[in-house]
């Protein structure tokens, strides 16, 4: 695979440094790498392949010469140094929800929609973490049987609001073991007036609310869906939730195939599709849980139930990190395809 | 309120001592009362209305004179010995699963279907915990605009497996926050071989496996709301879910209407319906959370969307303390409706 020079803007952040670790371990054909974070994070050092690197604060003049940039900062920091980045000639990876939406530039789940990624204008889209996992444990039901209708609940960890929210977890699972009073400063949503503890607690709000009283974390989930499958047909619903876990998503799925589909067929079809592993024997008690998920690469998928009170749909469960598949991993190998389709 | 005699058998298990408590505070009409338990637990003291009783074992001649036994012991204690109890004359109210589905039996929440008591034959039983704050928030919907299908996704406290998965989780909070191993021992089911930590993790089971794949807990959700709305047209479909909480359920709803139901016209049936709280404004950052909703009576209902999937449907967020509302409140509001109704 052809080297190349990669920026990583946000190298300090859960997702950020998850992207390295991720370019380390399946080694990404780094040629040369560039640190990039906010000012206030410069100066601080990094380790990628035994090398210290020194994180730059981001600028202008970053990006000359770069070839492929993930950026993992936030939608704010997307939306104001992306077009730089284009300009340089830079192919810009972006985690942020800031271009997911935008009909110009292609939201890819590699497992799901690859291709879309032909013709990119610089800029491709990581999709939402919640969505990324229900979207490869979708793929092979979608191919086989074709989809009516989704029904999702989530379960989703405290990673997904950064590491400010891993480290209220733990701090309110420890003053709770000490019988202390629990303090919250950062869930639900960080930039929101209140906050309650997440540690013995479950918070039915994940991002800020958006429209028909919907939060945008559902939205996201229900139109990148449709924009990654490229089915705006697919009628889709969501309720997502926050869940007193570390770093794994779980996901609940209800299914309206549009032809029926044996839980049988279903469960041979998970086996064989990229990106899944099957773990699906109640009788055994083995099914996904965050517990063995958490720093795997694959959406774990069980629980796999023909649903009665439909002619042909089926009840799933699926679990992934979310740092991982759900954003940096994701990400590394839309950058892997990419590089690959160079000439 | 006539006074009668009243019996509890399993006095010393978490519903039996909530079953005690509620009777307290809503101020039971009790003219005489007899704890009883497993030979294992007969002499312990427990206290109600600041006079202590001792715990008697249960045996043949125990129910004699007693009118009202409340059955919190576990569905062999139930098949054993509520025929002695009703021999003797004794109305049972029994907790465990063991004759919900029984067509003799009625199966009764208070708010739903209280009639479905008249004509008892000595036992009537008290619903799956989920199922009755599911049942709850579904009824004002159900008479106003008829239910088509119902999808649900639950999220359960610890306090469902008993006692014992109580302090589990609490002893493996505190392990987590001294660094040390978790051990598990209770969950997710007590009597199966295989035991999975709590504490920081999700387990997608909760009961015994059942047919089809599904749990025997996603099966009671099932048939038993069928049974309480008397209506085996009512599609339903569950996935029944154990969280790192201590003693509140939370329940994501996802409902087809009969007919079109407007979100705002569902916030009015649900804020004047028995039973129910309307905790639902986004905006302010107000929805049910099981922080707030544990030691109450109420089921809170919130996150109420139409479903934008759907001709007419809705998604909703319920919750309600499990040992209270899931349990012994809902067995003691049986048992002041039949007082109430006795001549």
């Amino acid at each position: 695979m052809r080297a190349v020079n990669v920026a990583v803007l946000g190298a300090t952040g859960a997702v950020g440094r998850e992207l390295l670790q991720n370019m380390e371990e399946r080694q990404f054909p780094v040629k040369s790498l560039k640190v990039l974070a906010s000012p206030r994070s410069a100066g601080k050092r990094v380790v990628f392949n035994n090398r210290e690197h020194t994180v730059e604060a981001v600028g202008a003049d970053q990006f000359e010469g770069v070839d492929l940039a993930f950026f993992a900062a936030g939608g704010e920091v997307s939306r104001q140094w992306a077009p730089t980045a284009v300009a340089a000639g830079c192919t810009v990876i972006d985690n942020s929800s800031a271009f997911r939406m935008d009909p110009h530039v292609p939201l890819v789940v590699p497992e799901v929609n690859m291709a879309a990624a032909q013709g990119h204008q610089g800029i491709i889209a990581n999709p939402n973490c919640s969505t990324i996992i229900l979207c490869v444990a979708l793929k092979p039901i979608y191919d086989y049987a074709g989809i009516e209708r989704v029904v999702v609940s989530t379960y989703q960890a405290v990673s997904g609001a950064g590491y400010a929210a891993m480290e209220e977890l733990e701090a309110q699972t420890k003053a709770y073991a000490r019988g202390e009073a629990i303090e919250a400063q950062v869930l639900p949503v960080k930039g929101l007036p209140k906050h309650y503890p997440i540690a013995g607690n479950i918070i039915p709000q994940v991002d800020v609310p958006g429209e028909q009283g919907y939060t945008r974390e559902e939205w996201k989930m229900i139109l990148e869906t449709q924009k990654i499958f490229a089915d705006s047909t697919m009628r889709i619903t969501a309720t997502t939730v926050r869940v007193p876990v570390m770093r794994s998503h779980c996901v609940s799925i209800n299914v309206e195939t549009k032809v029926k589909l044996t839980a049988e067929d279903c469960r041979r079809l998970i086996s064989s599709a990229p990106g899944l592993k099957l773990v699906d024997d109640l009788e055994a008690q083995s099914y996904p849980m965050p517990l063995d998920t958490s720093g795997k690469d694959l959406v774990w998928v069980g629980r796999i139930r023909e649903d009665t009170s439909l002619e042909s749909g089926l009840n799933l469960w699926a679990v992934g990190d979310q740092i991982r598949k759900g954003a940096a991993l994701n990400a590394v190998q839309i950058g892997e395809n990419l590089i690959a389709g160079m000439r």
